[in-house]
């Protein structure tokens, strides 16, 4: 078939999709769910195979290890839809209904947003994911996975769309894409295709947002900031600034710079740099922190690096203000915390800094769909559009207005015979 | 300045308007409607200087019109300026509120959304509805106007920002823009600029979405539909559909087809035709029409098009899923309306027309910001993402993700030390 005809199929559907009530949806995500279990082995198998061939292409260890799709890991997938089962519906709530005049009622209801794109890497989990939170949020997919699973996924893929029709879900409201060819179509398809949401790296989510009119939901890296402000608890301080940067340092919401207030840089650098020490983490410091503590310099590079690694650059600031500026200098709009024991000083900085996560007195590493209880997450944005923060069913959602007449015409209103009224009803929409 | 600074300074006083208060940009706003009226001679000598001009380089009557700016306009902008005052403020509402655990508390709150370039057509009163709408969602604003209203535009800016300076709001957030070059110069900019909202052509649009990664809210054609179902009221029916054809012609919101269904057109085209005759509106049919009233034949290129005229579209069609399936195929995602007496087929076209704007007896005429009751409009989306139909004060802001704790760490969590509530607080935030 050719990507015009899938496309246009896909969009097809979509529109029968985006008018299924929630017990159909529930009920094809249990089907889901149920034949992922039923057919276990073949997915084994097939992720077996992929494995394989991967190993013997050299396949570095670390995409090797993402690519691992045993037992536990459908075990996990399947807990997953089933907490997704249990979410409201997002389609169908009502934002607004007011009353513009006597029998003219208009009404903001959500519905899908129509037909995603999602392009992702290796991880097969992450079809299961994007497409049962598609299914949930009555959105049409095309899906685009890593060359390296394409068993496990072609599997995958085939195992959630008959599934879902033996539902009663509308055919063709999903399916696999397995060529750069195709991508490169989708791109150019911006009558087919509402949205593109490309989970990769940073110099990939570019090359899409360059390459389409399509609107992209994706983030730029993660460069995510710790501010210890004067007057911090030292204990507390510590702990934040060493789970935020060493809990888990390939992801985008790692802490990659530390900001110390110079009042208490004396005090924390060198306590930090012992932990920091024992934890394997290199460290580079501006002038400032290589007064108080023995580190490399950083170079005006560190300020804009997304390490992913067991690295941390250090900034002695002057205050707040200058902490707040560097952020929303160097930062990526990600997630930046300030550890302070003033309120009034944790109100300015998540007032000030220009980012989708700010936060009080916790680690960046909270920065989740599961964490903040979304279910899952489609990824994180770093956008100002739409979305940003963790992605969850809300950020696959928009919105029609209904509006209900009897004859209403405009003219009535034009010459000043009748007049708006415009009230709220606070009252869901209903036929 | 060059434009690069311009930016930036934009950028920076938008991070200290973003922290505004309300009471703050209410009283800016009501500094700025003073300020309309104390210089109103001012005002009005600018744009008989523009006016003078542009007859001179032969304008086109209705840009003539567009352009002029006189006493009755000024007082139309205050009054504008008033209601949105009364507005509610849509920055810091609580959109989600969920203690993670205990201590552990995450707000979703509404927030500006940055810096928006917004290119708008000749009228002066665009610049003033547009720059209020951005001061009271805390957003910087670069506005780029017609160049056959630049006198009028330069002193409305300087009106604008002087009474917002005196009324303490950070210097630099709003600026205009005269050149086109500098326009080309703002699309490259996507570190400074958040939104592009351009208001014009069709072409106009595509040429901005096609040469900027920033994001664009914008609307294509407004190729809206009228349905006449089997069954509807003829009276109503006729009503609906000459004041969504004629009321105004020249806007996106007017009826370019009409659906009649089979049932009902040989009784409803003749009286169609006389009324349209009466208001000389040309019409074109597919064969079904033609073998009812003595009309011009309409090719496949006039379901495509925004006339912005005196002229419609007519096609007989078997039932509600032709109706829907020409509309989701040929219309452009703005506004459609079905005429019909059943509550339940009523229902149906508004779920499956995939448009921003659906209706139940009433004209698609309604579909504007105002008679929304949303103060006024920046523009109508025919997009899927962030925002659609008309926007108000909600498509000028964004949300963060503010986290509250109390030395809280995620390998407690990791380890299942801790496990997570994911309670619903029902909660406003506030420190």
């Amino acid at each position: 078939m050719s990507m015009h005809e899938l496309a246009r199929q896909v969009k097809e559907s979509s529109l029968k999709l985006a008018a299924a009530g929630s017990e159909l949806k529930n009920k094809a995500l249990a089907q889901i769910a149920a034949s992922l279990n039923g057919r276990q082995d073949e997915i084994i198998m097939a992720n077996l195979a992929d494995l394989e061939r991967s190993k013997q292409e050299n396949l570095a260890a670390p995409l090797l290890k993402r690519l691992f799709f045993n037992e536990a890991k459908i075990a996990d997938a399947v807990d997953g839809i089933n907490s997704l089962i249990g979410l409201d519906d997002p389609v169908g709530r009502t934002l607004l209904s007011t009353e513009l005049d006597e029998g003219l009622e208009l009404y903001k209801v959500t519905c899908p947003i129509g037909v995603i794109g999602v392009i992702f890497e290796s991880r097969p989990d992450a079809l299961v994911q994007i497409a049962t939170l598609c299914l949930k949020s009555g959105n049409g997919v095309l899906l685009k996975g890593g060359a390296e699973a394409k068993e496990t996924n072609r599997i995958l893929a085939e195992v959630i769309v008959d599934a879902a029709a033996a539902a009663g879900i509308p055919a063709n409201w999903a399916a696999l894409l397995e060529t750069r060819a195709e991508v490169s179509d989708m791109l150019k398809m911006d009558r087919y295709f509402d949205l593109i949401i490309p989970r990769g790296s940073n110099e990939f989510v570019r090359y899409i947002m360059d390459n389409s009119a399509i609107p992209v939901l994706g983030h730029a890296d993660g460069i995510c900031h710790c501010y210890v402000d004067a007057g911090a608890d030292l204990e507390m301080a510590l702990q934040i600034v060493v789970d935020s940067k060493t809990q888990y340092v390939a992801v985008c919401n790692a802490t990659e710079t530390l900001l110390v207030h110079e009042k208490i840089a004396p005090q924390f650098l060198p306590l930090l740099q012992r932990a920091m020490d024992e934890k394997k983490v290199e460290l580079v410091g501006c002038p400032r922190t290589q007064v108080l503590i023995p580190v490399a310099p950083a170079s005006e590079d560190d300020w804009k690096t997304e390490y992913l690694d067991y690295k941390l650059s250090i900034k002695v600031v002057s205050g707040l203000n200058e902490a707040v500026a560097h952020i929303n200098k160097y930062g990526s709009g990600h997630t930046d915390t300030i550890i302070t024991a003033e309120k009034e000083r944790a109100a300015r900085f998540m007032e000030y800094v220009d980012s989708g996560n700010v936060f009080w007195n916790c680690s960046t590493r909270f920065s989740d769909g599961f964490r903040y209880g979304f279910g899952a997450e489609v990824g994180i944005g770093t956008g100002k559009i739409h979305a940003r923060g963790p992605v969850g069913l809300d950020g696959l959602v928009i919105y029609k207005y209904k509006l209900l007449g009897c004859g209403h015409v405009v003219e009535e209103y034009a010459d000043r015979r009748k007049t708006f009224k415009h009230r709220n009803m606070h009252k869901e929409f209903s036929l």
